[in-house]
């Protein structure tokens, strides 16, 4: 037996309520290192502090449509490898009030965006992880360094790679890209062994030839879908 | 040069704010099969209908706090393994409104609990994932099926098995949890090199001894940490 004030639906108006907000970590490898895209803010708190793009959630918007809208805004892309990372839930993560942030993190390949360009890119930057200087704005450096390491793990057993890299690329590249996000020197030979028995990879009939060099194949992935492991 | 307008924060008081809840997700093996735990409602919407355990997250609470919250109120216990899953927040998943869940996983061993000895147990009950009803409250349906996903992807590349097991095992419980988990038949003895090669696993002393069977060597998990790739 129930009584009425049990099977009534709890009334969501009467309620205290947290904002929810979406950040979104864009990262690439540049010259050798992983990067990310952060922007100087102009607006308290934290003014003048670098911080990750974010936005507060449209109340209509889906999250996963409210991250590619500020993807698309700092970088000017879209369809771009974008997965939901974590939700951040520190009740004093911001000194305004509780404010819950869902983070996503997007890979592509450097040369495929221009900052500048992008629809709302002023301030917005590329800085190498290792640089991070220590007063980023709210939890940033904690985000940052948790998508880094889902990066470092996600690496090993998928293709995730693939959005970091053009169509088609040399062992080398694939190679080079994996000791960056891993920060380890790899065998070449185990390396090449490994990707091509996980069916990551596939030789392609080009190679790239530069100069005098001995013409190096070029490979392509397997599968344009992204293969995963959560 | 900014306006003042640009600089000072947003007040947060005056945007249109979600409901944010926590779902958990409380897993263990029975009987040869993976179970989930759910509870029947007594409350609109969805009353008479099997969900998730869950609450409105108390505005004061801490993500991690509030899911152990939920897990000890339904289950009566606490220390067990639990992780953030993923975040739901497709406008129309709850039809009083716009509620964000964010979905927690937690693993235990099936005899270590007793559903009805728990703080608000009531309507609580092991339901096996295969069963499932089609009309489960909510999004539910969806957060059981990407929970168990995530369970057998991290299987592959984790201890987490440790988690639905007691401290020491025979090689054939753990192959049976991989082989329910994975919904697969595997081989004895490749499964037995890959687990010790992984160094997930280890030989103990003790054997385990029924009637008049050879017995059976009892391992441990080489770490009592959970060791898991995100």
């Amino acid at each position: 037996m129930y009584t009425n004030s049990e099977i009534k639906p709890r009334d969501l108006s009467k309620i205290e309520k947290p904002a929810v907000s979406v950040t979104v970590l864009i990262f690439s490898i540049n010259d050798g290192r992983l990067e990310v895209v952060l922007i100087n803010r102009v607006r308290e708190p934290f003014v003048g502090f670098w911080s990750l793009p974010g936005d507060i959630l449209p109340i209509k918007n889906d999250l996963d449509e409210a991250a590619k809208k500020i993807l698309f805004d700092k970088t000017g892309i879209k369809n771009i490898y974008l997965e939901q990372l974590y939700t951040f839930g520190d009740p004093k993560r911001d000194p305004r009030g509780r404010v819950i942030t869902v983070a996503y993190f997007a890979l592509l390949p450097y040369n495929s965006v221009d900052l500048s360009k992008a629809p709302d890119a002023l301030h917005a930057k590329w800085i190498p992880v290792k640089n991070l200087s220590t007063n980023l704005a709210f939890d940033h450096k904690k985000i940052i360094a948790y998508g880094a390491e889902r990066l470092k793990n996600k690496i090993e057993y998928s293709n995730i790679a693939r959005a970091l890299l053009p169509e088609k690329f040399r062992l080398s590249e694939l190679q080079k890209i994996h000791e960056i996000i891993l920060n380890t020197k790899l065998d070449k030979r185990n390396f090449r062994k490994r990707m091509l028995s996980m069916k990551l990879i596939e030789p392609t009939k080009d190679f790239y030839r530069l100069g005098n060099h001995r013409p190096a194949r070029l490979y392509k992935f397997s599968t344009k879908k992204l293969v995963t492991f959560n």
